[in-house]
């Protein structure tokens, strides 16, 4: 039987991984709010951002209240601290997916995107959405190798917010500023909701191995070379 | 004469003071950098967040090894958890001048940004460096009068920030798609800036008072209003 502390330790754990599911379910929303005007689902994802807020205080306290009360050393301490960095990653998640569903309520009954960009625009949602997935599994079972796909992942979608880009400066868009304003900060919001489920794929990596990822690929890949 | 554990807390608000000086440095150099289109300049902001980011590393591992060899409870404990987030903040500050000087560089000869914007982007930036200076002070003085003043500072940056969208969707605007683009990264950037430095001076009123800064604002109104 694990004594409580430990248990105490899962249980934050689980709520990290619910307040990923929370984020990513948050993004999916948000880019269907985007994309299909839908003001009610805007609406949903801004006032349900207050759950990951909570969510995210409750864990702090909880972890502060374990650091005082068990006075964690070595490798506890360092998974304390890092969920409490991860839950600051993952809170940042849920904000940036509100931001998204305000840029959808601000140009109802409009889309604030233009047709030509939905397909871009799904997929970087679909992708930065799979990527918190995969960083809530990572939370959940310690996968290194699964935490280091996600910097190949990401580079999927920095590949797609640079075709965005490619879209908006190009002699023939057509759709004025406002929309170019409107694409170019909904485009860094999913690069940054990004950016954080990759950040916390990271700290699972340097919780698992007390290495940082670049230290931990280039001694990883010494290793291989020795082995070659 | 302080004991060896309060000389390193002690320490460590050092270390966050000379992060938000260092931070503020990097924006005051990043904006001149944009609006002169100066390349030097530029260059050396983006390589001297190195010395923010390392500061950031040092410091997280010295509260670390402070929260495992010292085993801090109640007020010494929040003080160490909470200068992990300010750190966090003012890293955060410092990725983002950099981002401000990648604009530079990316259009250099050019200026980024036209000559009608420049007032504005001055003062954004100029507040900006001014609110994480008072941030700086808040955390070496503990001063909450200062540090409530922060969050009105920022509305100003807000309302500039406001300005700068204004002048991006007036129809006289004919300064292309790819300039409308960059104002309204770099405006971001700023306003983030601006953010990260309230966010500290609010973990700081936490710190001395132990309520969230909402909290804290609306007893001291009920208190007045008994007195009135």
């Amino acid at each position: 039987m694990r004594d409580a502390y430990h248990e105490e330790l899962d249980s934050i754990g689980d709520s990290l991984v619910e307040m990923a599911r929370l984020a990513g379910s948050a993004l999916g929303r948000a880019t269907t709010a985007l994309l299909d005007a839908d003001l009610a689902l805007a609406e949903s994802v801004i006032a349900s951002d207050e759950k990951i807020n909570e969510l995210h205080h409750e864990l702090e306290n909880r972890a502060i209240d374990l650091l005082a009360r068990q006075q964690p050393v070595a490798t506890d301490l360092r998974i304390v601290v890092t969920s409490l960095r991860m839950s600051a990653d993952l809170e940042r998640c849920g904000d940036l997916a509100r931001h998204v569903a305000k840029v959808a309520r601000l140009r109802y009954p409009e889309s604030a995107v233009p047709r030509d960009l939905h397909a871009t625009l799904l997929e970087m949602g679909q992708l930065a959405q799979r990527l918190v997935a995969k960083a809530a599994l990572v939370i959940a079972t310690k996968d290194v190798d699964k935490a280091l796909e996600l910097e190949q992942d990401d580079d999927a979608i920095d590949a797609l917010h640079r075709e965005l880009f490619a879209h908006l400066i190009d002699e023939r868009w057509h759709h004025g500023i406002e929309t170019a304003v409107d694409v170019t900060l909904v485009g860094r919001y999913y690069e940054r909701f990004a950016d954080h489920a990759v950040s916390v794929a990271k700290r699972v990596v340097y919780l698992v191995t007390g290495e940082h990822v670049a230290e931990f690929v280039a001694a990883t890949e010494a290793a291989e070379s020795v082995r070659d």
